[in-house]
């Protein structure tokens, strides 16, 4: 994995516009808000999914990187004061902090730009076809039925307390969809993949999506703000619903425990070229940051 | 053109999720921010190209659909109190007026999620090929390097005195490169075209790209905020630079008008199927609002 993580820097660094690129506060903003930071778990995802259906690194720097600006775009725009109003993030001065208000909005549009950018130009290697499917699966993702409606969601829901069905249909739009479709993307790769190896695949990720919100939840009870990169605490403070909230934290870190082994068996069958996928489930729910 | 209008609202309409889709805020919000309203200048130049290269409307809802979507997030978000803060949009109050900042900033970005969708997803009749074709193009022409770094641009000059190079440049982003790439979006619904015609119909779309902005600088000091939909003077009274206060309202007219004259130029050997962009053209140098 470390190898891919190795690419993956590359790959974010190739398409991001030098910081000298006309306008250069703008590039300058978008190179801070991606590089030097985060776990990369979703390009990760990629890489382990693209792992497990056979495909080989070079077909996946793409779909990986466009996953990444897609993910940190959604970070940039969270932070705003609009929204979230964070000022650290990845361990530094979230972009609007650093860059102002108006330039971290325009970053994050232009990071989704380039999300598809990557995906419409990049690896000659994909076929057309598996390209377009990528495009559509991240933008429905992305878009108002996944991610930007999770946030919504979030955000009608602060100060009120939700039940657990509700805290799921949030985190499944919000976190959910972009985790799943890294792995989509990846498995999307192999052009010659059997239907029931992806729905193998999906189940694996809605599972694993779920798990890293709950430790991400276990994480703001407990962790601490300079391990974490963030403020730990901050959702609880800003009355939001969190699984240790609403069950307590023993039952959402059996929870957890329970997602994972789900997330497990939905692998059975896939042998060795599975098990960075494996690993990263394993990893989710046992991360202090 | 009539016709194509009528096609592209069914259009807007199909590919927008209903308004009662969850979360409902955010698809009202999406609708409220695309339907009833603007003058539909990037869709028209979408039919009006793909006319000219001779392909059938049908082939033309999808790519004037997904223009539309990014040209009304980006007016969403240049609304923003961060950005331009104007609380007047197509005669209603602007997005973020009507749902709040943290809605206006996620109906932006899901529509440009939806942009994309649109290609991805849509048109059967389209080729693989010319379907991510338009992918990258559009994500090209709206990312750091297009739109998103023209607003920037724009940012950054406020309050300063820009001179014409500047200014133009600012422009070439901020508006030409989403008109241009209407153009190109309509072109390359016809696989066989030969690159000379798309490099006319390139030309073509610059020239009215400038022209459009010159247009909207003379209305900002001319018009009235009831014809215009927006606040008249607005422009100028923000400290931004335009043409009429650079080179005079009569120059700055004179400068359209040979602008239209070389659009003209760039469509000879085109016929009876450009006649549409040649009305559009000329539209955009006589129009009020």
């Amino acid at each position: 994995m470390a190898s891919c993580q190795a690419r993956l820097e590359r790959s974010l660094s190739h398409w991001l516009p030098a910081a000298g690129t006309h306008p250069s506060i703008l590039h300058e903003s978008m190179r801070y808000a991606v590089l030097d930071g985060g776990k990369r778990i979703r390009p990760t995802l990629v890489y382990a999914s693209g792992r497990a259906v056979g495909s080989e690194p070079e077909l996946l720097d793409d779909p990986a990187s466009a996953i990444e600006f897609m993910h940190a775009y959604s970070l940039v725009h969270d932070d705003l004061p609009a929204m979230d109003d964070d000022d650290l993030r990845r361990g530094k001065p979230s972009c609007h902090k650093a860059y102002g208000e108006a330039t971290a909005i325009l970053a994050g549009d232009a990071l989704q730009s380039l999300a598809f950018y990557v995906l419409g130009h990049g690896n000659t290697a994909l076929t057309d076809q598996a390209r377009h499917h990528m495009i559509e699966a991240l933008a429905l993702a992305a878009g108002s039925r996944g991610m930007a409606g999770g946030q919504c969601i979030d955000l009608a829901a602060a100060g009120q307390e939700l039940d657990i069905a509700e805290l799921e249909d949030m985190h499944i739009h919000k976190t959910g969809a972009l985790i799943r479709c890294s792995v989509v993307l990846g498995a999307l790769t192999n052009a010659q993949l059997e239907p029931d190896v992806l729905g193998k695949l999906d189940h694996y990720a809605k599972c694993i999506g779920l798990a890293f919100q709950i430790r991400d939840d276990i994480l703001d009870e407990e962790g601490e703000t300079g391990t974490l990169g963030k403020r730990s605490g901050s959702d609880r403070s800003s009355g939001k619903s969190t699984y240790p909230a609403l069950i307590g934290l023993d039952a959402a870190k059996q929870r957890a425990d329970e997602l994972h082994e789900e997330a497990m068996d939905s692998l059975s069958g896939l042998g060795e070229p599975a098990d960075p996928l494996r690993w990263i489930s394993l990893y989710i729910i046992e991360r202090d940051r």
